[in-house]
C-alpha cells in the first residue's frame, strides 16, 4: 500500500470495517454501494469516495466483494500483525473492556494484565490471571508488548505512563478520564466516554431548538 | 446563539469543554491561544478558527477568558439544560459508566437504573438502586427522561431500543458492540471501545512502516 490515505478516511475505516465484519459473518459475498449506503446510514457517494482509495474493487454493476474488502481494510489497519498489548488496572473498566473486547481481530492480542491491588492480584480475568504491578518491568522486557491499555484512576494515569514508556512502551490506549498528551514517538489514543454524553446533550438540545423555532417560540 | 456552528467544530467542542474545566479547577483564568494550543497539543491558529464561531471572546494581547468561554461552550452543547437520562444494563460496563462519569457536569442526570437480572435489581450503583426492567415503562410515563443509555449485550439491543422508543425515548446512547441506526427523530450515539483499538493498531503499523522505509527495508 504506497498511497496515503488521509486522516479523516482511517477514521472512518473501524466502522467500515465492522460493517463488512458482520456482512461476513451472514455470509453476504457481495453488496453495492447503494446497500452498504443504507445499512451504514452515509451518502453511497461517501462510500464510493472514501473506497476508491483503495483501487478498484467497486465494480460497476457487481458492487463489493465483502470478503475482499474487508481483509483489505484490515491490512490497512494493520489488524493482522500480530501486536500485543498489556493492561494495567483490573477494576470495572479494565474488567469490562478486556471481557467484551474482540482483541485479535481488533489488532492486539492481550498477553498481561497488571494491579498494585493485593485484593485483585491473583484473580482471573478473561483466562488471563492478574499479576502485581511490581512485576511488569519483568513482563514488558521479557515479551515486549507494542500497546499499554490503562484503565487506572486519573490521578496515577501520567505517573504509570511515565514508567511504562522507561520500560519501553511507545503507545497508549488511556480510558483514565484524563488526557495523556501525544509526545515524539509515543502515541496515544484517549477515550473519553463522557464526550459522547456532551454530542448527545448538544444534539438533543439543538433538535430542541429547531422545535420550538418551529412552533414560533421566541428563542 | 443565532449563528450555526459547523459539525467538526461541535465534535471538537467537548475536548474544549475539558481542558477548559480543568484551567478552572487550577485557578487559572486567561489563557493565550498559544498556551492553550501547547496543552492540547493543537495549532493556535485552530484554537482561534474554532472558538472565532463563538465570537470575539478572545481578545489581542488578553487571550481568553477561561470560566466565560466555558460557560460559552456548556451553553452551546447545552450543557446547563438539565436534561435527564436511564440506564438499561447493570453490568460491568453499565456500573463501570455510572460510577466514573460525572453526568451532571456533562448534561445529564441519572435517574434511574434498570436491568432484567434479579441477581442485579436492588442493589445500588453510586447511590441509585437498580430496578426491574419491568418497571420501566411505568417510570418513563412518570419521570420522562429524554435519553436512555444501553449497556446491555449486543443480541438484546435492538429488541429494547424498539421497546424504548414505544415508551416515549428519543435520544440513546448505545454501548452495545452493535449499531443502533439513527432513524426519524430518534437521536443516537454509538459508542465503539474497539474503534480506538483500531486507530492504534493502524498508527503504529503506519509509524513501524515508515521506520521499516527510513531503515531502507523493502515493504
Amino acid at each position: 500500500m504506497e498511497k496515503k490515505v488521509s486522516g479523516s478516511v482511517i477514521n472512518r475505516l473501524p466502522r467500515y470495517y465492522r460493517h463488512l465484519t458482520d456482512l461476513c459473518d451472514s455470509g453476504i459475498e457481495r453488496i453495492s454501494s447503494k446497500e452498504l449506503s443504507r445499512r451504514m446510514g452515509v451518502t453511497a457517494s461517501q462510500i464510493r469516495q472514501d473506497l476508491n482509495c483503495f483501487g478498484g474493487f467497486g465494480q460497476q454493476g457487481y458492487g463489493y466483494n465483502v470478503e475482499f474488502l474487508r481483509t483489505e481494510i484490515a491490512n490497512i489497519l494493520g489488524l493482522n500483525r500480530g501486536y500485543t498489548a498489556v493492561m494495567v488496572g483490573a477494576g470495572h473498566m479494565g474488567r469490562t473492556f478486556a471481557t467484551n473486547t474482540k482483541f485479535e481481530s481488533r489488532g492486539f492480542k492481550l498477553i498481561g494484565i497488571f494491579d498494585s491491588d493485593p485484593a485483585v492480584v491473583g484473580t482471573e480475568i478473561h483466562g488471563i490471571k492478574v499479576s502485581a504491578y511490581s512485576e511488569i518491568g519483568e513482563f514488558i522486557k521479557a515479551n515486549k508488548p507494542k500497546m499499554a491499555i490503562l484503565t487506572i484512576p486519573k490521578d496515577a494515569t501520567k505517573k504509570v505512563a511515565e514508567e511504562l514508556i522507561g520500560m519501553g512502551i511507545t503507545a497508549f490506549m488511556n480510558f483514565s478520564y484524563t488526557e495523556l498528551a501525544e509526545k515524539e514517538g509515543i502515541i496515544v489514543e484517549n477515550v473519553h466516554l463522557s464526550d459522547s454524553l456532551m454530542r448527545l446533550s448538544y444534539k438533543i438540545s439543538d433538535k430542541d431548538d429547531t422545535a420550538d423555532k418551529e412552533r414560533g417560540v421566541e428563542l
